[in-house]
């Protein structure tokens, strides 16, 4: 049990949570189990978070935060814009494949905190693609990808490779052919970005 | 209940099969509704299909041959190779489409028994990948698209395009922006596939 004379901060009320997430499923877990785990009242959980939803919903914002933040130092690397694209996308799937590989429950638990969430998953999928937009963007004026629209592309892009990165494709991630599946999706969609215009 | 002097074909046992499905959902529906919906024992049914689990694999089977014949005729038209590339990733995600959104009940017993199927899935996606290549190959003998190996790259595009075929995406269908989407994903994968070798 943490010390209570700890400052009572929103990212220990979301540690907690997690953790009581991970102990209880995400059926069981109540803000009493959170408040319970932390030494303190549930007045003072709702404090911070007003309602259930929002806390559930802050700890998924937070996951889901956590690969975004790992893949933005990719962004403004210093490689070329192509081989910076492709590690964006390497790392992208090692990220969601290590979740779902390394706590398979928490994963799950995941999985339907996400699909109760209000907006976190749209906002993580407008932050990945603005990420991925900023890269096209950039080897656009290099000369390496020819677009009208990177951030048009930038959705194509992340579409394109879904099967890596969205969890309801994350049986297969461990599938022997997956590498290959993704190398070979990744190759289609950088080259689709490098094309030139169709010739008439 | 149909005519008992009919002679009992395969088909007309999975038609009824289908309809029995339809009508008690895949948990329910037994052998015996089966029969008793074609007015036969189910030893007559059983003479067809050795198994339950053999019956509903079979039905499976014909629900899936149902989109790789549609598709079966571009495959072979007599239109460019890029044109019909186009046309068969539209006519899937049409055919798609229209089973998930005209027929949802019956969409969702299906999203079950594939779940169970053995070989069905696999083989329907091994079918509609060959004729991908098939398409995929033409276009490197007329040289509009250049890749070393059409059967990876098929595997590549029925993988880039899943978000418009694959049934776990079923919900985003429906949404405003699927179309457009989809138009995005298949230039990308199309422009891959015609782009040449990348320059050093």
């Amino acid at each position: 049990m943490a010390p209570t004379s700890e400052t009572l901060t929103a990212e220990r009320i979301l540690e907690a949570t997690e953790e009581v997430l991970r102990r209880h499923g995400p059926a069981k877990a109540t803000v009493v189990d959170v408040a319970r785990a932390l030494g303190v009242s549930h007045g003072s959980v709702y404090r911070h978070f007003r309602t259930k939803a929002a806390l559930r919903e802050a700890v998924t914002k937070r996951w889901l935060d956590r690969t975004s933040g790992e893949l933005s130092g990719i962004v403004t690397g210093d490689t070329a814009p192509e081989a910076r694209l492709r590690d964006w996308l390497a790392a992208l799937f090692a990220a969601k494949r290590r979740k779902a590989g390394e706590d398979p429950e928490l994963f799950a638990t995941y999985m339907v905190l996400t699909d109760e969430a209000g907006t976190a998953v749209g906002d993580h999928i407008t932050d990945l693609t603005a990420q991925l937009a900023r890269i096209i963007q950039s080897g656009v004026e290099t000369g390496s990808f020819t677009t009208p629209d990177p951030q048009a592309s930038a959705r194509a892009v992340f579409q394109a490779t879904g099967r890596f990165h969205d969890p309801c494709y994350a049986r297969e991630w461990e599938e022997p052919g997956a590498e290959t599946d993704f190398e070979a999706v990744v190759e289609l969609t950088v080259r689709g970005l490098r094309s030139a215009e169709p010739t008439p």
